[in-house]
């Protein structure tokens, strides 16, 4: 159904992989290297050329974008040039993720996520629609992202002074969350909806309101779930598309130790 | 302007009914019903296959999707295999609305709506530009909702036990809120702006805060119209594209109690 | 990279100015206007029908759009007809404009803008993304506008009166604010992220809450920046793209003063 190489456009030096496919209407510019099995569907923009292109198109040269193997990116997903992603990377549609990009392997990015480039996001991270990622992120491996996030840069708006926001591992960030410039939170966090978050906040951390503060810590809170168990820290009870899927997040554990 | 038939895709299996027009650019996957008078605009992706059809492309069947009469489909959206929707159905811009989502008739969808499939709403809801409406909400009808709403269902994030939000008849969802899992807002109700609203709320209830209680009976609150006169509940005073238009609400309802 | 003339649909009353660069994939709908040296990325439309059209196809005469010289609209942008900007006009990527917007000179709009239409927005404004600006909104000159931020206009919806928000020259309203109908917000002032704000603000107002109220004078608010300055009024610490960069602030007004 997707594709019928109706309105393609793929340029001379894109590498493709072994069984890669491109739908209708997409295009991928220069320097773009696509792993194998990977999907890229129907009007996505690839390798988009950074806003210097526009400045002087004769001598740009797009630098290079790395999507690696089995991914799947959506309609109307747009790529610029300059970003690399892991393995299984995944999109929904309407993406916009800008140059210098750099994400793990198995990381998810929802629709309408507006990323806006220099920005580090480990491995398995997972971003659900409308999340806006400011420049100078860094977001760890395992952190759950949820609708309508932001990761502000600017404290005195507008400055020429940005401080990235910071996640660490497994920290869940729940829907119309704002984290102000420089907040950083640490492993295993919850932020509650809604929240206005600035600060530095410790490992196991349950944090909510206007302005945040820490409510306790999140392993003695009473979220409880189906089981009837204190549900954080989550990876013991959640394990869909983790790479502990099947044999749990403790023997998972064991074996890293050993590696 | 629009219908010159530039780039147009359109499955053999596509059932068009009488004077249906399609926009340049615009794709129309199989299964996909269309009734009579119907305009899906310039770059739509109509019918879009769900996820399976990835894993296994030559032996997926796109589910049937049906569009009805007098509908308006606006550019950039993307309605995926398995919807339904009533006659009169309106989108606008950059849409997203994934599968199993059933819709009743005179339903808008704004701009930026991302419906996420597997979700129930009933006639002549109007969702304003940036809703999100997660799996297992259902919404009643007449419901408005505005910008930058989400609808959320997972309580203890990331988890597998997904409950929806419900909302029933005749109520506001003003900009900004966020609708906790298992969230459930009676007939009649109006929740403020950007308020997180969760738990149980009865008929006729005016909800606002973080976290959001009742502050009392919304038809008794001093929300004033330019008739000087309380405007809830707002059918008496508002009646444009509702079905009394042009002989009230009061008048509508006992013709409906003669059905 | 851009510039093939591929399935490029440019009506033949548009007016292209000097040096104009169409990408592929856009359309140009009748009665538009373009200066010179603008570039329209790919993927885009301009000169959007409005709402009329579609009622009556065979009469319907599209209003004039103008776009003036050395602006840069990015891919997947939607303009509708009857739109007028000044020079400079920069545009992010998914971006919806309405019909009947008035912009300045040197004005951006970031990725999934939302901008209603039937409103004014002055010179030097930057609106970041996800920004949504309901009807009869009037902006001033040197506004900027954060992520998720709302300019709402019902104060009762649903109603028929809508009553649009004004934010006065160099204010900036920071992420995730819900401005309500009829807010009037000075010269000078800054909301705070996450902020529900109504009511009418005087110049140099630090706005924060929910529901928001005044804290102070915002140029006595311990705001520091890198200079360890009081940052606020912001335009004598921030100048790149202002129109005072490389004179500063001061000697810009004394030079206007002259005018």
């Amino acid at each position: 159904m997707k594709f019928n190489n109706r309105n393609v456009f793929i340029d001379a030096s894109v590498v493709l992989g072994q069984n890669v496919q491109i739908g209708d209407n997409t295009t991928i510019y220069s320097n773009v290297i696509i792993g194998d099995n990977t999907i890229i569907a129907d009007n996505c923009v690839i390798g988009e050329p950074n806003n210097s292109y526009y400045r002087n198109q004769l001598e740009y040269i797009n630098p290079k974008t790395v999507i690696k193997s089995n991914s799947l990116i959506r309609s109307y997903t747009i790529i610029y040039a300059g970003s690399k992603f892991g393995e299984n990377l995944n999109t929904g549609h309407h993406v916009t993720i800008r140059e210098n990009t750099t994400a793990g392997k198995n990381c998810s990015f929802g629709s309408y996520n507006d990323i806006q480039g220099e920005c580090e996001i480990g491995d398995y991270c997972r971003l659900q629609s409308y999340v806006n990622i400011g420049q100078r992120s860094k977001i760890g491996s395992f952190v759950f992202i949820y609708p309508y996030v932001v990761l502000t840069n600017d404290a005195t708006p507008p400055s020429n002074l940005l401080q990235g926001v910071v996640i660490d591992d497994y920290s869940q960030i729940t829907a119309g969350c704002v984290l102000l410039p420089g907040t950083n939170i640490g492993k295993y966090c919850l932020t509650s909806a809604n929240s206005t978050v600035g600060g530095v906040f410790e490992d196991d951390s349950f944090i909510a309101g206007t302005p945040a503060k820490k409510i306790g810590k999140l392993s003695k809170m009473p979220f409880f779930n189906e089981e009837n168990k204190r549900h954080y820290p989550w990876p013991k009870y959640f394990e869909r598309g983790m790479p502990w899927e099947g044999i749990g997040f403790e023997q998972w554990n064991k074996l890293n130790e050993n590696d």
